[in-house]
């Protein structure tokens, strides 16, 4: 789980929960069925507009993204330096002792392609459908979330209004028109933190996972390729550290 | 039915009943004119917007993406493996016999066309014109929905707006101010429901079901065309599975 | 005057008059100032934004797209295939005795170039520059729209803020606030008309029309060239027809 | 100044004039802080955004936008046949005297460079290169006003957020809430106004104005290498009438 | 610091405190619990979008884009004359020299890379790489504070939801439901300001400064290369005039 996440919700939640808290008990703020009518109705017009495969496998995917860390590009860089040296000196089929050790599938399927011998073009070929693949992925979990934060802020006016109607239709008790109004408020709220602090970011944060992971990946693919063809780890280094930036290398 | 869209529909709607129904009775949220305004107010403007035949049309693409289930791509394979192990053996005429059995109408008519012997090249130029057709079908059926959820929450503000004024002219008698100001929001809540529970992920079914009807369309004519080309059964489920994402191979 | 257009205004229109007439007069909803800096702020505006000649000549284009009747495609390919038997028998020259009937300009112009025995792809070029400029014409119409879409309901908010204003100003009696607040009200209830159920569906229509057109012509153009090649009329037919969906051919 | 701006401008200020005076003195919505915080505010944002050199630009673009007429595309057609006719007769350097009378400078750089000599592939090519920059800066100008007409109303609620916040906090006098929230309400009131009135419009005017002085310019970049070419003066005039719309021609 | 952002941020906030000045004190108008909603909150949910390394290094952009000044081009311009006229006469090793009183880190490398003997081809592709990621780290930064200038007014709804709330479950004391409301109301004025005033604005900024910054590299770029071709200083200063609007040549 990586610091700015950590930091995020914390800092996110937190505070509304410490503003909160400054002014009044924090039950107050809770009201099941408010909350039913924005999670519930959020979901449901969500599983409408999306296969139900789809919106569970987008929880995996968020899953992923939050706790899974990404290769760091620099360890990916000395992973292949070290592979091309021992490819080098025992030849490529020497690393079939290595794939145990990989963590990345991404990267074992490419290295056991190459172990195969297969020509560089279609081990690209192969691994770039592959990486359209992973990228769809992505690409679905950060529209689903986009969706749903949608979806959540037009819930919790719907349950505000249902709140606003009940209480315009009996208002013989002048004292409890104020806590009505405040219970009906109340699902404007659930659907505005729904949609701000949950979907909003972590769609973003899809997005932003999937840049990374599709440059380490992209770096998978030339090194790969870079072993098959037996190039120096010299040349393979420098062609990977063509894809950071400057001040990275 | 899929499972997905009866789980939406459920849940939204009946998380909306059940939270009306945990404060009053579900009758305080029943009013003709406001519903008169929002679902007459929006077919209306989608009417001026789209041929009267086209908004007519989108009510049957609703039904099929709503009833009809896809043809699943796995089976589509299987089915075509068994026409190429018959056609190897018995000689693609033999096919004539198996046309019976296919419920879908673009493979049979691409059987068909491959029985008759076409060139391959022609085959895929007259099926994939006709998946044109279907793809701009789907679209069209989103973006009918998309108006319609546009206009929805338009009208709701009209009606709103019309009760107010209502209201405001005649405030002889305090205690009729609360209920005339809830019958007034019910227009409003009636065009955020049909935008957001009805209108706006219907558009997305009809996107997503685009989507997998493209997927499934487009493996069928890759399959024809190895039919009509007489591959053998093995390179013709391989090209087939490449559509797939890896883990579902 | 198409079916569509005339239900979606009745329907629209007629569903708002029959609410307000359910709970008050009409003559409640009519306000002078409020139209004139709805209307008039509108048009001003729109005016500012596009040169005066447009402005007007999109008024001809309205009427044309909501009055005039566009050729039916299949009468079309009827046409043309009675022209193309014509040409086959009596020579092309013969069929300068059929452009009196032709009510379609466009139509007119081609077969008049395709008489005077100009190059087929000369004919092509000529005819889809003019198609060009008609295409133009169409998108610019909805564009005006759509911008006359986007003013209305901001004017309309403009003519709500003077009104609460000096209603605010002066609330001595306080019997007045009511109307006075409900005839404030009624610029932004106008607005929101004039975007929702005139400008924005009018857009709409203009798009529509505007593919309708765009296809009629591009069969004209297909049609036409055929006969200057004085090809078979039963091809010139197959070629018309692929034009269309599968369905209505 | 042509005509559809001036009655733009009456139609849209007069309106609101209009309809304020019917119900109050003007003088009512005249709020000094109110208007520093929009005009001023609005001006501060803008020029965070954009370099001084270019917001102050923008204002010369819109004058002349404003007032400057643009060059009628038929008298610049009939300017280039009596220009070629002259070159016909008493050879291009002929054309040297009348450079004087050209007040289109655009036009005039062009005949010198075609004076000058040059190839007609390099008098394209610079005079592309220019025309790139005056379409630049007109896109620049319509950017400028459309970000200003996103700021305004944004500022015009800023303002009315503080109105509202100063009164809440002193409600000891009833009688002292209407017209405290009536001033309030006039930040948000000019912010409307600045955006629909003045800035949206504004940049629509610069983007249709930058599309006919395009069309002028590469007209006269035509004129101007067909002068080159000492080409036919008819010949020219059908170049240049191609690019009129047919009815125009 | 360039004097457009000076009298930008000037003008903006100098307005809303004085405005609020007029009407008030300004001590009204900060309210810690507030603040921490807005600011953290924002800060949170960008956090939640982007990595921790970007949103640091984002800061770092933006001092840059506001306190160092862009080279001017015209200085950019005499710079390449001077050097191309020194490396006529003395060689391109003597523009060794030089390098010292470089301050542009691009321009320095570009420099050494000419001096270092490089084909004019691959110094062309090492410096475009570089631009690239310079451009991509602009865009990066616009894009983080587009998204924390969404934020923003989300947050501050989430906070004046919450004091709304609470003012409406204790409406036991009449008198203060104003001052509570008004609080309430901060938390939307800190979201609007943050937004408006802060957020877009800068975002903007550094959009214009990545324009103005790639067309001072892209003139290096092109100045490097010349120097490495040894072309005459006039040809230099030619191509490079090439890149500035015909008015400031």
């Amino acid at each position: 789980m990586d610091i700015a996440t950590v930091v995020g919700i914390l800092s996110s939640f937190g505070l509304v929960a410490a503003a909160i808290a400054m002014g009044s008990g924090l039950e107050l703020f809770i009201n099941l069925p408010s909350l039913m009518i924005v999670v519930g109705g959020t979901l449901g017009a969500t599983m409408i507009n999306y296969p139900l495969k789809e919106v569970l496998g987008v929880f995996k995917i968020v899953q992923n993204a939050l706790l899974v860390k990404t290769v760091g590009v620099r360890e990916l860089i000395t992973r292949f330096v070290e592979l091309a040296n021992k490819a080098r000196r025992e030849g490529i089929l020497s690393l079939e002792s290595e794939m145990e050790g990989l963590k990345d599938e991404f990267f074992q399927k490419g290295l056991q392609l190459s172990i195969d011998g297969l020509e560089p073009e279609q081990i690209r070929e192969i691994m770039e459908t592959e990486l359209d693949f992973v990228r769809n992925r992505h690409q679905l979990g950060a529209e689903v979330f986009t969706t749903m934060g949608t979806f959540a802020p037009a819930m919790g006016m719907i349950g505000t209004l249902i709140g606003l109607v009940q209480m315009l239709q009996s208002m013989d008790d002048p004292s409890s028109i104020g806590p009505s109004m405040a219970v009906a408020l109340l699902t404007t709220f659930y659907g505005s933190l729904l949609a701000n602090i949950v979907c909003m970011p972590i769609a973003g944060k899809l997005r932003t996972r999937s840049k990374e992971e599709t440059l380490a990946k992209e770096m998978t693919i030339q090194g790969v390729i870079s072993l098959s063809k037996g190039e120096n780890p010299r040349v393979l280094e420098q062609k990977l550290l063509a894809f950071l930036p400057v001040k990275q290398r």
